[in-house]
C-alpha cells in the first residue's frame, strides 16, 4: 500500500468538497484549489451536512492558486468535465514526478486526457455514486449514497490503488478497487446515456416519466443495447442483463431527476462530450452501429449549443 | 372528366378557406363548414391576400353543421390530421351515394382513415404545398406557391381527378394528377420527418440552423434513408438522390420554420402520428429498421403530450 501523505482537490464543487472533505476530516493533508468559494471557506470552514449530522472543518486548507499548493502526491480531479481545457495551466504546478492523477469525472475521455498529457502511469478514475447538494458555499448537503469505485487507467489495481481506497474507508466512505475501471464507466453510461439524455430531450422527464412512457422505455432499452455492443466491441464484456437489471432497478429511483437535467435547467453547462460523444466516437471507431446515441447525441449538441 | 357541382369543406382553417375560396371564387358551389370563425365570414366574408391584391368573397356559404350543407359531390377535408375523430360525426350528413372525400391534411394515415369508414372509391389526397396564414378570422394571407397535386387512393387517376384538377386550375391554382398519390405522400415525407422533427427536438430549429449543424444535418439525411428504405419495402420507389436533392434544396429556405414547428411554438396539436408515427409503424410492419426515426417519433411523441 502507498499512503499519500499530500493531496490536492481540483475542482471544488460537490463532489470534490465531499470527497476531499471527508479525507480531510480523517486526518488527510488535504489542499482545496478554490475559486468562488473561497472567501466563504476561509472566513467559515467547511460543512458536510449528512443525515442529520453535520462535520466542520475550521480551517481547511483552501487556496486560489496550484502554485500556493505546489507539488503533490495524488491530485484528485472534480471539475466538470466541460472545462477540462483549465487543467491545461492547473495541473502542472501540483506535480512531482510520481504524483497520481485521480479523475472523478463522469463519462469517457477524462483518463485519456489525462494522460495524453501528463502520462498514463498517474492516471486512476474513480466512479462517485452519491447524491450531493452545494447548498450554500463552503456548505455541501449529503443527501444519499457515496460509494466511490476506484481503478487505475493502465490495468489492474497497484498498491497506491488500495492506498486511497483504505484512506476513503478511513474517512468513512465505501470505497472499492475495481479490475478493470474503463468497464466499470462503461457500465455507468449505460444508465447515464439512456436516462441523463432522454431527460433533457423529452423536455424533462424523470426517471419515472421515462419509465411511464412504453415508447421512451423502450428507446432507453436499445439505447443500452447500443451500448452494451460498443462496449464489447472495445473489450469490456457486460452482459444483456446488466441492461434489464438496469432498467428494473430505475422502477425504484421514482421521480429521480438525472443530474445532467439538473445542471439543463439550472443553465449550467451539460457533459454532453463525456457521456454522449466520447462513447459513440470510441462505438463507431470500434464498429459499433449506434444510429440513436447518434441522433440523441446530436440533439443534446445542438441544445447544448443555444 | 367529371365535375363536381357541390363541394364541402370541413376544416376551415387557412388550407382549407384558401383552396375552397379559391374554387368558390371561380364559381364553384363551396359550402364551408366553420366554427370559430363563422360569425366573422358571415359578418365580413371571407378574405384572401395574395401578392399584393385581395380577393373578396363577401357571401360565402358557411354553416355550422354538416347537416346545414346536406349531401355534396366533393368533400375537402382540411382539418388537423389530429382532430380526425370528429370526422365521424361530420363526414355522414355530407355523403350521398357517389361523393368523393379529398383529403389535404398531412402525411401518411389519413386517406386510410376515410377508406375504412366510407370506403375505398371515394378517397382522393392532396398534396399541398403552400404557405399560407391565417392573418385573422376570415382573412387568409397566401405568401408563397400553392401547387397542389391531386391522387386518387386506389390507383391512378380517374375522370373525376381530371376534373378537381380542371377545377382548380380555372380557379388559379397550379394543380397537376399524380399517378400514385401515397408515393408522392412518401416524396413529401422525405423531407417533413427531418425537417418538421428536428426543428421540435433541437429546441426549435429552423431549416438554416438543421443545416448549419453538421450532425444535424447528417442526421436528416440519415433520417431521409430510412423512409426511403421504408417507401421502397411498401412499394414506392424513391432514388437516394432525390434525399441529396431535398438537402440542397433546403439551402435556399434560409431561416423557414418548419409548420410542425410554428404549431409547437404556438401551443397547438403537432400532427406527430401523420407524420412520424404512421411511417415508422408502416416502416417497421413492411421489415424496414428505422432506429433514428423511432428515437425521434418517440421524443416528439412525449413533448407533445406535455
Amino acid at each position: 500500500m502507498v499512503h499519500f501523505s499530500k493531496i490536492a482537490v481540483v475542482g471544488s464543487g460537490a463532489v470534490g468538497c465531499y470527497y476531499g472533505g471527508m479525507l480531510a476530516h480523517a486526518g488527510c493533508d488535504v489542499h482545496f484549489l478554490m475559486r468562488s468559494d473561497l472567501g466563504a471557506v476561509r472566513e467559515r470552514g467547511l460543512t458536510i451536512r449528512t443525515q442529520g449530522t453535520e462535520l466542520h472543518l475550521a480551517a481547511p486548507k483552501a487556496a486560489a492558486t496550484p502554485a500556493e499548493i505546489g507539488p503533490c502526491d495524488l491530485v484528485i480531479i472534480a471539475l466538470k468535465a466541460t472545462a477540462n481545457d483549465a487543467l491545461e495551466t492547473l495541473i502542472p504546478p501540483l506535480l512531482h514526478e510520481r504524483t497520481a492523477l485521480l479523475t472523478l469525472q463522469n463519462g469517457l475521455g477524462n483518463e485519456e486526457f489525462l494522460a495524453k498529457r501528463w502520462g498514463a502511469q498517474r492516471v486512476m478514475g474513480g466512479l462517485c455514486f452519491v447524491c450531493l447538494n452545494r447548498a450554500a458555499p463552503g456548505v455541501i448537503e449529503h443527501i444519499d449514497h457515496g460509494t466511490i469505485s476506484i481503478g487505475e487507467f493502465t490495468g489492474g489495481p497497484q498498491p497506491r490503488t488500495a492506498g486511497i481506497v483504505a484512506d476513503f474507508l478511513r474517512a468513512g466512505i465505501e470505497a472499492k478497487a475495481v479490475e478493470n475501471l474503463i468497464t466499470e464507466r462503461w457500465r455507468k453510461l449505460l444508465w447515464n446515456i439512456p436516462f441523463n439524455g432522454l431527460a433533457i430531450a423529452a423536455g424533462g422527464a424523470t426517471v419515472a416519466d421515462v419509465l411511464a412512457d412504453e415508447g421512451l422505455r423502450a428507446s432507453a432499452r436499445a439505447l443500452m443495447g447500443e451500448a452494451i455492443d460498443a462496449a464489447r466491441r472495445l473489450g469490456h464484456e457486460i452482459p444483456e442483463s446488466f441492461a434489464d437489471f438496469q432498467i428494473e432497478r430505475s422502477h425504484t429511483m421514482g421521480a429521480y431527476r438525472p443530474s445532467s437535467l439538473i445542471d439543463w435547467d439550472l443553465g449550467r453547462p451539460v457533459e454532453v462530450e463525456a457521456i454522449w460523444g466520447e462513447p459513440l466516437r470510441q462505438g463507431l471507431a470500434a464498429g459499433a452501429e449506434m444510429p440513436r446515441l447518434e441522433l440523441l447525441y446530436r440533439l443534446l449538441r445542438h441544445l447544448a449549443m443555444r
